[in-house]
């Protein structure tokens, strides 16, 4: 069986992609070089084998989505992702399953030039812990605490179809590829985060659930919310479930990995601007005020308070239990 | 069950000890200030239960040591720590083994000023992420490849404690007291680290056993090294085994967490300086040579190789299988 020093070597040691590592995998830590004026930007996340996803995800998808909800973390600050490290804890050592497991990693990784720089590989259960470390100019981080009443309430892309993929997963029946893929490899807004910086007041990725991570902004905030969620941005696959299934899995399917964040009126034109320069769809879907609490206006005319529940490890009713 | 918000909220959100964090636990990543023209340090270790410490081990010292190896890695590159982020993945959610475990990390990391930053925590089996994040004057690391021909090689405290109360645990004998505090509150030598910049050429952590980590610094460093084993630094206790065993304690053992290190002549006056002032032990166990592997010289006059083989995750023969 292969040693720690063999796996790091053989799989996890492609050269760093910019001249800010100046001690990469190898020594006891790494030493890098963060450019003068900025601030560090740090977040880490853990995937457990069978609860973040099946025992029989692909490997190459493990590695990917392992580096992606970080990266993702790093684009709700607005940050500008540069540096990742890795801990892989392993049941057996199989060469066919790390070379795709890095596969997935690197390229992900190397699509926004985060260099790996460091490690540590042990032996149990199936875990991958990465860390993602990126900067941003001082003072610019996207909060979640810097929501306020009349913030016109955004988010991009579309939500909802990764927690529809992992339902027909769970129903044994064959999974819309299309929703297959944003489970699978979810893209972190990585560009957007930092085009919003100065546009946007609040931002957090959506990877509890938008009604669960929309409440986190609310609370730390300290203010509410109504939601038009006839406007929520719906995949043309979604588009084909029953209504209040299509509507579940978009309030609270987790693993959306968009950004959710407001905009204050001075800032409206800019955005603008933005929407015309990103092929990304940015969808504005309610509107901040000062009352706490959620409520949610249909198109009808009807008014009414979501479920209050997301998706949380521990939970019980937690829907991947 | 408590959500993982609970958890984060009650357990590990004690404030922040520096004004370097502009913002820690509770948004989507952590912003911190790194003090200007230094670089930043990084290290990451996951302990796994019963891999790295016994199912039965108390919360408090789980805590502690899952901070303390990672601290190791930032004493051996001469780094000042400052930041910590923590993975932490439990089978369920015991409000007792969440205090003691909060307990044994802070209580380490007030004592070195590190700042618990962000975190994650996930349903799955105990596992335990930690990352630590430091700083050091550009271009002071203290490298494993710096080792360099007729260099002393030293070593801080003493040898093989924590590998023989291991094995006394392991054969199912008391535990002799201060070998089990050794194994189970390392104290990492990150003063030590510092102190060692300018002095030290390389520098590692004994994590892995004297012999492994000596050996990673050689191969870095492409040279070798004779050792004087009866010069090997043993404390009280280690001295009643006999010779055999006490040395295989101390060449193979894991978990000492000293530091080795290698000192040119032009620096050894500031190592006699830096003795006097350091109530730690610093014993020259051999001298570095441009022949490679390792050669032992007894008192007798002997000379021989040692056994080839250290501590890894990965080994058939890893003495914690």
């Amino acid at each position: 069986m292969a040693s720690e020093f063999d796996i790091i070597e053989r799989y996890f040691s492609r050269p760093a992609l910019g001249d800010d590592v100046v001690l990469g995998v190898g020594d006891d830590a790494a030493v890098l070089n963060l450019p003068a004026g900025r601030q560090l930007v740090v977040a880490v996340d853990t995937l457990v084998a069978g609860r973040h996803f099946p025992e029989t995800a692909a490997a190459f998808d493990i590695g990917w989505k392992a580096l992606a909800v970080n990266l993702s973390d790093l684009a709700a600050m607005g940050a500008t992702p540069t540096w990742a490290t890795l801990a892989l804890t392993l049941p057996t050592v199989e060469d066919d399953w790390l070379r795709d497991f890095a596969e997935g990693f690197y390229q992900l990784a190397e699509t926004h030039r985060v260099s790996l720089v460091g490690g540590d590989t042990t032996r149990g259960p199936l875990s991958v812990t990465v860390q993602v470390q990126g900067h941003l100019p001082a003072g610019a981080a996207l909060r979640r605490d810097a929501a306020a009443p009349e913030q016109a309430l955004l988010v991009s892309g579309s939500l909802g179809d990764a927690a529809c993929a992992l339902r027909q997963l769970q129903h044994g029946a064959a999974a819309d590829p299309e929703l297959l893929q944003r489970l699978n490899r979810p893209q972190p807004r990585v560009a957007l985060g930092q085009a919003l910086r100065g546009i946007a007041a609040a931002a957090i990725d959506i990877s509890d659930g938008l009604l669960a991570d929309l409440g986190h902004v609310l609370g730390a905030s300290g203010c509410g919310a109504t939601l038009w969620p006839d406007r929520l941005p719906t995949s043309a696959a979604l588009q084909q479930l029953p209504y209040e299934q299509r509507l579940a899995c978009q309030y609270h399917g987790g693993d959306d990995y968009e950004l959710c964040f407001t905009v204050p009126a001075e800032r409206y034109a800019e955005l603008q601007a933005l929407r015309q320069r990103e092929s990304l769809a940015l969808t504005e879907i309610g509107v901040i005020e000062s009352e706490p609490g959620v409520r949610c206006r249909y198109g009808d005319g009807r008014s009414e308070s979501p479920p209050p529940w997301g998706f949380d490890h521990f939970r019980e009713e937690d829907p991947r239990d």
